[in-house]
């Protein structure tokens, strides 16, 4: 009844022999076929939705041309145009994309890998794993970090440079008089909360600054709401507070009003990310541009690579940031 | 290299027969084997991270428990949730999602389903179908429209209610004062921009006003700026304009701010979706809340019965949708 169209449905509405339809169909073997009757095959092909049975080449090569995309939360806003960028990047190499969501929980990527193993996907982009990441180590399918790295390296990684967009903010925050700058750092178990929070320390040592920090439980307005409120009773005195990504800086304003105080007047505050539409908070973010976008593209690329040539060095990527000045940091009252 | 393990491999891991391996790990014959032995054997499955093989099923089978999900662009921020609630609801019943992106393109969307059938998928559901949908109609395997439907009705959807919400919002601009109200429409050819114009001929009507349309060539902010320019340059009246969706309401507000005129001061404007972070826009956006997330899940479900059972009835799913009143609308000047 729903029963896909077969090569044989296909011969016979060209009026030819399932051999010859077979042939026609296959760019390698096309030139055996008369020009006139290959065209009216592709014609019946197109006409009947036919397409080739990746299943039954899937088992005799063992691939799938599918590659599994792990992200914690795709309405974490970061995540949709890198995982666009996947897409597209996998697409000009005829793949596609399984996508599951984890939730950050290693539990839940477990069962995903697994049931997506099952599926014979050719390869793995995770944008989820920590930075001991021994579990994503173990996956015998060539697997690309994308916006997380691991520690030892040992998993090609596309990341922004979180490092180089801490120092433009801490320079950004200088220039603007401030040398009381606190940190609500993300979770110091991901890469992008570790790298921005050792950039802090060594941006802030290098300007001769005191650092103050308060890690946030997680990358979310609340976490970073929470954390806020930590931060400014123990140091009252900060005049700014970079927050460890976009959704933290949004928790810092909710906080930073429900202490009366306002933001930029009495506290300048940064994100990292630019994730769509924090031009538009109020007031607007001063952060830092990732190009999520191209970092999806990138690990594509990366895992194409890898699925070709298994064995290569696991390379990282590294791709440059910049610092976006809007109207959450002002100069320090005098 | 990195061939996945076979149940070869994990039956020598075990110490076992291939065949006692096979017969421990599938839960039908589980009892043919003693405990002991089952259990030494999923324990070497789980060691090596063996996966049933789902493409030797697949093929036997000509199923892949995995589902075709389109969507024009994932970076809509409509889209995200409702992918999120399709994972999960898929998920649960053991099902995978293969994301892809089509910009609203018919040629892009056939060239990925096409490449999706080829992957053996059992079904697909879509965020893309415009009204007519010939084409979606064609497709002989399962398919549930999400958030879009066809006006034929030939194809179950999942969808909010497009015109009680548009005659929530003409009541709140109505008990404002209002009784010059523009509309800048989505596309006539998506279910969701047809919906929401003729709910707003219709509230319209029934409030005794007259109708002012402009439509806009797509369901975004540029697109939504140049209607809004078009509608106000020829009725310079208004007092009101409901965009066909949040991101047209954006394109509202940047246009009046061109032409001059505030928000909510001089012109209320209402949007539709209550998409992520338009409650933190300047002004903060009265619009529409649709069940984003319980959309995608409420699609899964009916994919999953119509896989079950591919010749019943197309249903029609309509989920509820409430006003959110914030500062984009203020009572009319007097």
């Amino acid at each position: 009844m729903n029963r896909p169209p077969t090569i044989k449905d296909v011969a016979e509405r060209a009026g030819v022999h399932a051999a010859t339809a077979s042939r026609a169909l296959n760019p390698a073997t096309r030139g055996m076929v008369n020009a006139r009757t290959a065209n009216r095959v592709a014609e019946a092909a197109r006409a009947l939705g036919y397409a080739p049975n990746s299943a039954a080449r899937s088992l005799r090569t063992r691939t799938s041309s599918v590659a599994g995309v792990l992200v914690p939360d795709l309405r974490n806003p970061v995540f949709p145009p890198i995982v666009r960028g996947i897409e597209d990047g996998l697409r000009d190499a005829g793949y596609m994309a399984l996508v599951g969501n984890t939730d950050g929980d290693p539990e839940r990527e477990r069962e995903l890998v697994t049931a997506m193993r099952g599926r014979q996907i050719d390869g793995f982009i995770l944008a989820t794993s920590s930075r001991s990441a021994a579990f994503a180590a173990d996956v015998a399918v060539p697997t690309v970090l994308v916006n997380r790295r691991t520690d030892n390296g040992g998993i090609p990684s596309v990341t922004a440079d979180n490092a180089a967009g801490i120092h433009l903010l801490v320079r950004h925050l200088a220039e603007l008089g401030h040398t009381r700058l606190g940190h609500v750092a993300g979770p110091r178990e991901l890469s992008t909360g570790w790298e921005r929070y050792r950039a802090y320390l060594d941006a802030t040592a290098s300007a001769g600054l005191e650092p103050v920090v308060e890690f946030a439980d997680a990358f979310t307005e609340t976490a970073g709401h929470a954390a806020t409120l930590r931060l400014l009773s123990a140091h009252p005195e900060l005049t700014a507070v970079l927050a460890g990504n976009d959704l933290i800086a949004l928790g810092c304003y909710s906080a930073l009003a429900d202490l009366g105080r306002t933001v930029p007047g009495d506290v300048s505050v940064t994100g990292f990310n630019d994730m769509p539409f924090v031009d538009r908070q109020r007031p607007s973010l001063t952060t830092v541009r990732i190009p999520h976008y191209d970092l999806g593209r990138e690990a594509a690329r990366l895992l194409l690579e890898r699925i070709a040539a298994p064995d290569s060095p696991a390379k990282r990527v590294v791709l440059p940031v910049e610092l976006v000045s809007r109207d959450s940091t002002a100069p320090v009252k005098s």
